[in-house]
């Protein structure tokens, strides 16, 4: 039998997730659109035998430029560059379900898998927030429900797309002057609420038949639509338990969709901050906050819990009286992982703001190699993860410490592959399927 | 004084643009989705010193895959890699106005810039026909006069978007932690009766500050747009005469639109079949020739010429009725340009199949490298181009042909750069200068 294996992506964030990383000094403020930055980072990810890297996003100039770094190439533009600069790792991008069309977005994703030799990843957002709104013609944003059954539609329009040529459409007969098999297209027929999709794709069936799915949504909507489309998750999670609760329910969701649980990966998110010694690593996270400037942290963190200017204090705790989750629209489970944090550790705001400048919601882990590869070990063997999504504080540096000296911790305690071997695409890679084409299932044979 | 210099473009299509190359021997049937292919044509061309490279595009499957090669890489993730393998050419991608949102496609472009170091160019079309309008939500093909209607304000919104950022926007003040300067942003705040978009782009300012604006229709719509915005024109020219007229008529355009004269390229399209005899050269014509399946070009023409199957016969000329070009929704110079050419030469529909197999539409050429070079030394200095968009009619091997035996000829009389030199973005080659911040201008200060 195969033994199990950890899944590595590599979340790549300009000068690293730490909001002030951008002001140490080996950072370079202008590296979210420096095309050499990233090659290095996904050559660095590629050197550490990485699954995969990955890029959010959201098509909207975000927060204020005064505080940090804002705009980013957009991502599919910057994992094409990337593909060529690289030959295994899996790349995987974010788009907007809310603001894209089927078509388009579809044929953008398997032209990138092709041109990468099947290595296209998509983390399907559905995009919170008014501003990204204001800027495809709505006043306001759709409602979550709504986004996500849009969501859900977009799938099936763009899976039809995908599975629109037959694998072995092109005939290439010079001699009869036969160059496809028409019989083989499928156009898309599509008639629903939010879409109608005439045609067939107009590029062949990709490598892997349609990029990787990916999802990160975590609220009720989110977890259904993940149980039934996703094929790795990425989730915030501060505590053990937490992330095996939530582990269980979304491969029991998934069982219950009708797939198997284990063509769903659930990859935690993980900011590790790493010292030769635990002490290192606590001044290197302190050097961090410490370029921290609190009221911007405050002012954020308002706007996330919904309350007003001057409703928090930098040295008290959290109001008692805050609203429930579900009278918020957009980010609703980082809304409950965040006040949840607060009360549990009893952290003042300030303090707040040190634990979330890091990763926003996801877990920080302050520690020497053996203590983060510990900590890995722990919830991949315990029911909390498949994998992880590696977050690096500061870029490149932590990026290069985790692949140094994580990586062998994990490959010599057996854990993690000790290279790509002859497996060439991303699904291949997370130990998934090909998927079949639809149209040469059993109920249309 | 600056000697005038010939401006080339490299129009790349799959095995060539004769629609029977792909029976050749040489040709490889796959080659539409072949990175590999295209990063050596784009490598011929830089070797060519060309200007620029070229994909045109639709978002829709065109004809029937059994008569020849269907389907592309999305133009800009093609020519995303393609920046990857490439030092100096400019990469010109078609996009459309009818079936993209300017947000994103305006942050597309403006990344491809970034990532290319200002080599990105956008070809910009209305895409005519319904099959395109079906795979968007749309029953019918808007008509030409909204599609166009609906393209200035599109480009208008894009200026906008490429402009909401000053190019001095990053501060990158560590000490004081200081990223960005918000006063420099300038959200687009446009609502008009397409496009509604509020915010400004989430992508620096790029190098070219946009794109070089390319556009090829020859309608009087898509004149009057050209004169407008557009840096450079691809069109399909017949005859000296013809060429010139349409050269002064866009010329005096741009100039009645505010504009420099200069600052608006022209390019015919040429279709060189090169021997190095006028026999050889003529043979190789007719060997492409007897490779076209002579009832598939007969059921496209009745198409273009929006007749029923069975109208035309082979072996006879045009019916002497044909529907008026005001009549025509969709390619409307195409229509006249084509029934001219016909009507003109007394070609039988055989003949003109023949004609437009290399072409459609554009001028073939076949005769010796000197022949094509004083071809276009001809049309360069008697007012009909500024230079020409190449169109190899078949791939790799007449790019290489051209690049090998006419360029060099080109080059000693004086008309074509021998070297890049110290110029680096697209629109330094083509001679125009980079465009201010519509925000800077004297109005606004």
């Amino acid at each position: 039998m195969t033994t199990r294996r950890l899944h590595l992506n590599a979340f790549l964030m300009s000068t690293g997730h730490h909001e002030a990383s951008w002001r140490l000094p080996e950072s370079d403020p202008y590296a979210h659109v420096d095309l050499r930055h990233y090659t290095r980072l996904a050559q660095t990810a590629e050197r550490g035998t990485f699954d995969s890297l990955f890029l959010a996003d959201s098509p909207q100039l975000w927060g204020e430029l005064g505080q940090r770094p804002a705009g980013a190439l957009e991502p599919l533009t910057l994992l094409t560059a990337l593909a060529t600069a690289t030959e295994h790792i899996g790349l995987i991008a974010t788009a907007s379900t809310s603001y894209n069309s089927p078509y388009n977005l579809a044929r953008r994703f398997a032209s990138l898998d092709i041109v990468s030799g099947g290595r296209a990843g998509w983390n399907i957002v559905t995009t919170a927030g008014a501003e990204a709104a204001r800027n495809f013609g709505l006043d306001h944003e759709p409602a979550h429900a709504e986004r996500y059954a849009r969501a859900a539609e977009f799938l099936d329009v763009a899976l039809k797309l995908w599975d629109s040529w037959e694998d072995d459409t092109i005939v290439a007969d010079k001699a009869a002057g036969v160059w496809g098999d028409d019989d083989k297209i499928h156009p898309a027929r599509h008639e629903g609420p939010y879409f109608r999709v005439g045609g067939a794709l107009n590029v062949p069936r990709s490598p892997q038949g349609y990029p990787l799915l990916v999802q990160a949504g975590s609220s009720a909507d989110g977890k259904a639509f993940a149980a039934r489309y996703a094929e790795a998750v990425f989730t915030a999670q501060q505590t053990l338990a937490d992330a095996q609760s939530f582990y269980a329910d979304i491969k029991d969701r998934t069982e219950r969709a009708g797939r198997h649980p284990g063509h769903l990966k659930v990859l935690p998110g993980i900011v590790p901050v790493l010292g030769s010694t635990e002490a290192e690593a606590r001044a290197a996270e302190q050097v961090l906050e410490d370029h921290i400037v609190p009221e911007h942290g405050l002012r954020r963190l308002e706007r996330l819990l919904q309350l007003a200017p001057g409703d928090l204090e930098l040295d008290r705790q959290l109001p008692a009286e805050l609203p429930p989750e579900s009278a918020v629209e957009g980010a609703k489970s980082r809304y409950t992982l965040v006040v949840e944090l607060a009360r549990r550790e009893r952290l003042t705001v300030r303090q707040l703001i040190g634990r979330l400048g890091g990763g926003r919601g996801h877990q920080t882990f302050a520690g020497t190699p053996e203590q983060i590869a510990d900590r890995i070990e722990t919830w991949f063997t315990r029911g909390a993860a498949d994998g992880f999504n590696i977050m690096p504080p500061v870029l490149p540096s932590s990026l290069d410490a985790f692949v140094d000296h994580v990586v062998p911790l994990l490959r010599a305690r057996g854990l993690f592959r000790t290279e790509y071997g002859p497996k060439r695409t991303l699904r291949e890679r997370y130990g998934l399927p090909r998927p079949a084409n639809q149209h040469l299932s059993p109920a249309f044979a």
